[in-house]
């Protein structure tokens, strides 16, 4: 049943109470929908998840993916499974109906996708990939591209990937190589290897379209020189028939701790005579419209990372619930029944751990897709350039601290379980080795340190900070209005003051001192601001429970509510006091890791 | 080269600078030995993981354990890397020379097995869990059972077990029902199921000896009604010839999530007429004995744990000074060459922490080898007894910290790698799946809290509390008294502080509140104590290394010492400070997690 991977209550509350998802339907865009159309889509998601992810779930983690010299094959399943989700629609929720798609809001797409991660996250990965690189094309290229390339990939005929990094170039994109020449007929001929690139290589569709990063001969170095280029395994004739392979041979497979139904390839491009490829947009411009992309696999990897957490918990707990061992310590009797491990102290705690973790970073990554509708859709411009602005400020965080928490979560899950989590007669170990990935790829925690902490941060005259702190503020604001939840208030604007004058201080020093010095701990400014804002996200929630439960409720409303309540307590006592000592680090300029000298390790 | 697997310099370090583990070769048992013994002894260790060990650990991770529905089977390369350790008497390095040991202190063969572990952790899994039962039944048996079964066992010919878990018992060993009955020949019945047996059945010896852990009829219930059983593979007759097949079946095995050279089994104790089981000591006494063995087995863990954070520190820290990457932050020309990631603040953040966790974990495990030398051979009878107190006391913490830390390490380990850590081309990932067990067997991590604060603590009158506490005051005084040292000195007093109003606060809630409430942040008081510990064996490391930079030194060893009070000053700095929030949790008897309903999750 996959009304136990994911506890649907939660869901519904956070769509509907906490970010009134149903008001989007008086938007223009999303006219024809409403409550019972959005439901409508939650059960098809649902109905798929169960009927054709969650039966493969460990067969596709158990049987690779293969290399036979030439090509990647994948278990037969794993293409049915990928095309129900095509045919229902859901792999481009949010795409216009005239492009086959449902033309959902990305919050309901968003909240869709949990089910469907929650039972195969790895098969998903294709159709997450076809998806963006279809937006982007949209978004960036020609009708004709859009005819050519996107029309398939909508249909599930063309998957997609992105291909930027090189043996030589993965963090450090501005050193990529692989080498693009004009030809007469304004087509361009790619050279070089990637690596790491996802679904690379499969026999899953006709088509693979990868969107390939290369330097036009003679264009500058560094960043300001990369273009972005359409480059097919085969290539395709105007009338759209498919012709001959393109010049991209599969090098290798990579084989990975987690994830294993979706492919990482390395690829030549250009062994002959060059691949063929066609430039997207403009020449140069090809990093700014790939962040364009990774913005939105960056939303994604957050909810990837949150929704094994959701995952971890819902097993773990449902376990929990249900495993007799030991007894309370006040229990002396040894003749006594054993409890239902759910009674001991410390397993609540784990328990509540990955309920804080989990459900804060689902609700920060559903409040982005809600930001990210409004940039899209909300009725008024200046509506719009702000949750642009705030989106935009927030991605190192959306990105980054469902990764790192949503990783400790499933430890906590496989701890749970003790030594039945630790083998495969239970998913959380695979939910762990998944979600190791996700604070590596689309940008290292490390990288979204500095993206905030260089970028984001100090943006516009602070701009995207400063409207981040406001719209924390308006919360305080309602929450210390109400009397049972004003002493969260209180703690939340006391972390946001810490916050703000760490900020001032390494911005500060970042003017006088060496800047590797200043920023040597900007990992902890980013987890100091990744806890302010789920703190946030928690004080939302609280908002809300705590005025549902002054209602007449049924039963398992009342206690649903009481944990939310819960769970923000624990996230205020527990977690957030923890940033105090990280965010000392940072406004000290301790440089102990940037004084540590190479030959000293 | 084993040389890169571990720092060789580091381990001289801890035994011959840090615990003068020279100075036990003037003690009687140890009178054959000398500097250059133990070296000699390190050598063959590296020699034999360099030549039998290290060529296997990813055939072994990758080809795994086989059951045919009667036996298990592994790839023979394991029995053979298996016997060039017992030939080179690695085995039992401990063991009496007459009973074919190499009688050495467990302070150097603790720091022999680091190299053979980082090399092959789960093949060294049959040759530690054999030593083990070995040396129980050596204990505790009759001369008749260390003739029939640990001499075989020292000989390579015969493993052993610890049969502990089964499918109802787990953490809640006083609810195991296992059953034995007497026969009139003094043997014993046995019939149950016992799961998670580690090397319970493979094809790399004649015979496998379980120590099985069951109730005799009539028994009282709980943990005061467990006896302890020596029950065959093969039965043996008294000449010493291997008979018929005793009533003990595999019926199947565990796939696990790291590890994979080493069978986890469930096994069926008399299916048929019962499995031929002979006692060993007395009836009822099962536990205490088995403790011997665990508290062994804890040391193991540990050191197994802080070693996979050793070696993932090592292959990293070698991968980043080699890996060029991106530019510093004050490098703005993109011509320039990217520098080594070890340039990074960010990537020196990450190897410190490894360096700092690693190094203080095997500092703790092999101060816990040094005692358990020390109460088994120190010249006077207090010295035994004190060095038996405190050794018991810090058990928990040895088994705990290093399990935590160390898979956080190797957390760390992966990320400097970035996606190529994620791959199986580099061992980091398997690092990090092996050692995810390590907080769980053995007693987990909130197991060994409730061991601490429970038991550990309070017994004898706080006796081993304060003896460990004295203990740390001692070195606090020592590092006070030199100028360079005593901000540190300062610091960990204060820490210590901190812990001690922390005891006095939990303990004395236990006796007038609920103590499920009193002790629901178990865990939280174990990592305060843990950093307690770890920060007083950097203090102790900081010691050496400060009065060695005095000395006119060669460029690399002052390198190596710089090195060490660079990564104390990081534990002090980054790390330490963090227990003042736990502890306030802990003091002010939060009771967040134990006011959590079942029914509010």
């Amino acid at each position: 049943m996959a009304a136990s991977l994911l506890n649907e209550r939660d869901i519904a509350f956070m769509l509907y109470e906490l970010l009134d998802a149903e008001s989007l339907t008086r938007r223009e865009r999303f006219s024809e929908h409403s409550r019972e159309t959005f439901d409508a889509a939650m059960e098809t998601a649902i109905n798929v998840a169960d009927k054709h992810l969650l039966p493969i779930r460990q067969k596709t983690d158990l049987i690779k993916p293969e290399y036979d010299g030439k090509d990647a094959h994948l278990i037969p399943e794993i293409k049915t499974a990928m095309q129900a989700v095509i045919d229902a629609g859901l792999a481009s929720a949010t795409a216009d109906f005239d492009l086959g798609g449902m033309q959902l809001p990305s919050t309901i797409a968003c909240a869709l996708s949990t089910h469907l991660t929650a039972a195969g996250m790895s098969t998903m990965g294709y159709t997450t990939l076809t998806n963006a690189n279809a937006n982007l094309i949209e978004a960036h290229g020609t009708a004709a591209q859009i005819e050519k390339w996107v029309k398939p990939m909508r249909a599930g005929r063309f998957t997609g990937t992105m291909a930027m990094t090189e043996p030589g170039a993965g963090s450090g994109l501005a050193d990529l190589i692989t080498k693009a020449v004009r030809q007469d007929d304004g087509s361009y001929r790619i050279t070089g290897n990637k690596i790491y690139i996802s679904g690379g290589d499969h026999d899953l569709a006709d088509n693979i379209v990868h969107l390939v990063l290369a330097r036009v001969q003679g264009a500058p170095k560094g960043t300001k020189g990369i273009s972005l280029f359409i480059v097919p395994k085969f290539l395709v004739t105007d009338d759209g028939t498919i012709g001959e392979r393109n010049d991209v041979a599969l090098a290798g497979l990579f084989h990975k701790m987690g994830g294993h139904a979706i492919t990482s390839t390395s690829l030549s491009f250009g062994e002959k005579d060059g691949a063929v490829g066609y430039l997207v947009g403009e020449e140069n411009m090809g990093l700014s419209y790939m962040f364009h992309m990774m913005n939105e696999a960056r939303l994604f990897v957050g909810t990837g990372a949150a929704v094994m957490a959701l995952a971890g918990y819902q097993y773990s707990l449902n376990y929990a619930k249900e495993r007799p061992q030991g007894r309370l310590l006040a229990e002396k009797d040894p003749n006594s029944t054993p409890v239902n491990i759910i009674e001991h102290s410390d397993v609540k705690r784990m328990l509540l751990a990955q309920k804080a973790y989990a459900e804060g970073a689902l609700a920060l990554c559903l409040f982005g897709a809600r930001l990210h509708d409004d940039e899209k859709t909300a009725p008024d411009v200046q509506q719009r350039k702000d949750a642009h602005q705030l989106l935009d400020f927030l991605t190192p965080i959306i990105k980054t601290w469902p990764s790192e928490y949503g990783l400790k979560a499933n430890h906590y899950a496989i701890q749970v379980l003790g030594g039945a989590g630790y083998t495969n007669e239970h998913p959380v170990e695979m939910f762990y080795r998944e979600n190791r990935l996700n604070p590596i790829h689309e940008g290292t925690t490390g990288i979204q340190s500095m993206d905030l902490l260089g970028r984001k941060v100090p943006r516009n005259q602070f701009a995207g900070y400063k409207a981040c702190v406001s719209a924390i503020k308006k919360s305080i604001a309602e929450a210390g209005a109400v009397a049972a939840l004003s002493e969260y208030a209180a703690t939340l604007e006391q972390a946001l003051e810490t916050l703000d004058v760490t900020t001032q201080a390494v911005m500060g020093a970042s003017q006088s001192m060496n800047i590797d010095a200043a920023f040597s701990n900007s990992v902890k400014y980013l987890d100091v601001f990744g806890h302010v804002v789920i703190a946030w996200m928690w004080l939302k929630q609280g908002l809300v429970a705590h005025k549902a439960v002054q209602q007449d409720l049924h039963e398992s409303d009342e206690a649903f509510y009481h944990g939310k309540l819960q769970a923000m307590r624990f996230f205020f006592i527990s977690e957030l006091p923890e940033i105090n000592h990280w965010a000392a680090l940072v406004r000290n300029l301790d440089t102990t890791n940037y004084d540590m000298q190479p030959d000293w390790f």
